[in-house]
């Protein structure tokens, strides 16, 4: 068994199981980071032994035989995959927690992998497990990060991950409209490849891009870091196909409707909890025909945020858009070789412009009179390729430090402009008190801007010991600290990272009381056994 | 009793009885429309002889003393109507159907009118309603096109009219953020002139501005004629309070979320059914510092759709753009007095752009261009400056025509811009087959553009004769025709009209049986007793 390794058929790699992506990508600590570690820490330390691979054990059973031969009747026997290796690939997301809990040699897993061929055999699995009693836990790209793959039971008697890597690729795309339908279980880069090929371009880029589905950016609510110009993917959806366990829907008849609630919007974000997308129809665009990427920086934090404030309600169009506070700008330059220049203490703002030949050019113009009007000054453009160079690679980056024993794991959340500072610094309070004595940093950029207010994303790196049962329970103290703290003053609880079981806990204050009944009039009206996803999303 | 009476509070005008808006405003039969009559029914006939407010009854009994008195202890004596005057006025909507129906002196009409003070005695009022066994319709201006306003009692005993008109005004004001909160009842002009006041605009502009409320365009998913530049109602709307039968829900917490599904989007088209909307919060923006009026000329419909098309992906950025085909174009021109000119063989756009100074005159630039590359000749600006003047007051000239037996209606939908020739041509084909040998005409305009589509908006004037009730049989058969056509060629039902009761039967081809379920179940929730505007949204 090698990390690359195909499963099911034989032509997708999966995910290293105990960390991000890629393992031929896996890095060592770069120079930039030795250097932030000696800041946070005081030593670079050394690696930390984890089991191997063959030392790790799946404690949950299979399915049984009955349950097998039954999903087997469906999908075929080639489709249900009860050994150790493709269950263990699918025992959960990419989070620093699910990191931290594979440091452990016994482990839990689902009790069998389904992995359908057709939309049909995807109805015709969840009457089965409807039937037979078994949770369904959809399986996309496997980069969730805040739980929802975990492989609950719920009440029933086992588990299993449907894997949507069989219902792949570009159905249809109609130039004129500029819409593209795509199978749910087709990765970022397959999606763009596909339309590239025919001059078009999906341009949602969020950090999981090379791994995650297109029916995973539909479920989550995902946001990528091209979200100023082409927007959440939540606003590319124009169209839906669902499987629930009581019947399919097809949802999304005009770009323009008035035709009673958008029933659209009730599935995206519905975290695989009322059914499976099998089929996302997306808004694309034609390739841009120019691209210009700059950076800029700013005196502090406050007035790189009223910048971008200014841009965003403005609508001068940048495709993207983001700031770094200090900390963050300092760990950017030293990429970049430039530490330690007068630029080290302002924050930097990164900017790209997009589009057809002209309309890009202006644009830019725009966007640029009105951050130099709101104080910023231009700076180096390699800050800005460093990013675009780099705007994948940090989850290889966390592996690096994790297999040192640091920590770094990252959250998120949005708010209006005016209270922006108010929640960043509740935040910043709640991770210090947190983490406490520990040494840490503690990074923060705004990267989605909308005209009503923006993203707060933080970068939490530090020593909190190497014990990772010991690290993780911390966290998961922090993180709840933090979640109060961004419920109590007024953002959202995510806002690009989603619900899964790791917010569910906060769903009441989001949404209240009476919008949880909501959600659960709606689920049980779809999944009456409440097979899909245990745990997830509605506590 | 005149029409500009006050009713509730004395403070708000109603809308006449029998017609549109304000009876100040009334139009007599411009010269432009005189000679379009002769080319559609080689006549100008006369004025059709109505009954007069007094001569009309109304059938429907009032609420009994002890629904009265229940009512009236939770919002004050005063604030529960049961007169004639009170019920008559909001007795449904302003479709051209309402008023055909309105020739007739007996008339049904809600057995009270309720007027609540705040969102507690919304809560109270449908409380009492559930326990009492009344159904409740929501009303707002009353400008309701698509029967939703229909006083249908369902199965309960008698039927009540849920006036918002109290709970009007602006709320708070977030200027750094650009968010407004509204109170529902909050006509378009009240919004506009209290942002106005602190230097900002909401920019959502239907036909109906001048009397519909903030609430309505909520409930109804509105989309104004600046949709281009601010987008559709519902893209507007960032928090919602909504009081239901059993339970009250704030929603919207930050201006981008993953927490789950976005439920501000499900009560957004609910239409009253789910609840009352009380608060809606919106994104508005600065007014604007330039304002561009633009008119050009294309050689066919298709060559002007086609350019609509290219601007709106490209994302140019104007505020308003909108075709028209050659047969409005020649009453715009002739509203002008520039019919007879060359241009009447071609097809007008209007454009508008507004914005920061320098921008709004970037954006036009940028839009010129494509639209020149299109094809387009710059056109004469008085027609964008008559379109604008007269923006407001189709449906007075709608009533002048009916007043003299001229059936005047309007209809509209949704696709993308690859369907759009197949849908215009469907529709067209299904009204001159209802119209059958009545000499008629029919108008169809583009106003609302997006990336991928196109709404069409159609006006049909015709002879179908001095019987209101013969014309209005005639005219049900028609748009049955017309709504099975726009549901065949792949159309939605409706682009801003909304569903109510007119367009519940098509509801299963938008949505599908599940969809239908679960709106059922979502109703089932939060109205258990389905009160909440019977016989609206879902049959």
């Amino acid at each position: 068994m090698t990390y690359g390794d195909a499963a099911g058929t034989g032509e997708r790699a999966d995910m290293r199981w105990d960390g991000w992506g890629d393992p031929a990508r896996a890095k060592t600590l770069p120079a930039s980071l030795r250097l932030l570690l000696t800041s946070v820490v005081g030593r670079v330390p050394r690696r930390v032994v984890a089991p191997t691979w063959d030392e790790v054990e799946v404690i949950t059973p299979p399915l049984d035989a009955e349950d097998v031969a039954a999903l087997a009747a469906v999908v075929g026997a080639g489709n249900v995959r009860t050994d150790r290796d493709a269950r263990l690939l699918r025992a959960g997301g990419k989070s620093t927690p699910d990191l931290l809990r594979r440091r452990a040699k016994r482990q839990e897993a689902p009790g069998a992998v389904v992995l359908p061929g057709s939309e049909d055999e995807v109805a015709e699995v969840l009457r089965t497990a409807t039937e037979r009693g078994l949770a369904v836990v959809p399986f996309g790209g496997g980069t969730a990060v805040t739980g929802g793959l975990a492989p609950h039971a719920g009440a029933h008697r086992g588990v299993l991950s449907l894997d949507l890597r069989r219902l792949t690729g570009l159905v249809s795309l109609d130039e004129v409209s500029g819409e593209a339908t795509l199978r749910a279980g087709t990765t970022g880069p397959e999606a763009e490849a596909a339309l590239g090929a025919r001059g078009f371009e999906l341009g949602h880029f969020p950090q999981s891009f090379r791994f995650a589905t297109v029916g995973g950016f539909a479920a989550m609510r995902s946001s990528g870091q091209n979200s100023a110009g082409h927007g959440r993917f939540e606003t590319m959806v124009t169209g839906l196909r669902v499987v629930t366990p009581t019947g399919t829907l097809h949802l999304g008849r005009a770009p323009g409707s008035s035709a009673g609630p958008d029933l659209v919007r009730l599935f995206l974000g519905s975290e695989g909890t009322f059914g499976v997308i099998t089929e996302v129809r997306v808004r694309v665009h034609r390739l841009p025909e120019e691209t210009f990427a700059d950076a800029w920086t700013f005196p502090d934090f406050a007035a790189g945020a009223d910048a971008l404030r200014q841009v965003a309600q403005a609508g001068t169009g940048p495709t993207v858009i983001r700031l770094s506070d200090e900390a963050e700008t300092s760990v950017s330059l030293a990429q970049v070789g430039a530490i330690g220049k007068a630029l080290t203490k302002g924050c930097s703002v990164v900017v790209l412009h997009e589009g057809p030949a002209g309309l890009a050019a202006a644009r830019r113009e725009a966007t640029s009179r009105v951050l130099a009007g709101a104080g910023g000054t231009p700076a180096a453009p390699r800050l800005a390729a460093s990013w675009e160079h780099g705007r994948f690679d940090a989850p290889y980056l966390r592996d690096a430090l994790l297999e040192h024993g640091i920590f770094v794991e990252t959250l998120e959340t949005a708010t209006t402009w005016s209270g922006l500072h108010g929640l960043r610094t509740a935040v910043t309070e709640a991770l210090r008190t947190g983490l406490g004595r520990s040494g840490h940093k503690i990074l923060c950029h705004v990267s989605h801007v909308y005209p009503t207010g923006a993203a707060l994303y933080f970068t939490v790196v530090g020593d909190l010991g190497t014990d990772p049962a010991r690290a993780a329970e911390t966290w998961a103290r922090t993180k709840a600290a933090v979640n109060d703290a961004i419920t109590a003053a007024g953002g959202t609880i995510s806002h690009h990272h989603g619900v899964g079981t790791d917010h569910a806990g906060w769903m009441e204050h989001e949404v209240g009381a009476v919008g949880l009944r909501v959600l659960r009039a709606v689920k049980a009206e779809l999944d009456p056994a409440r097979i899909m996803n245990p745990g997830t999303l509605v506590p």
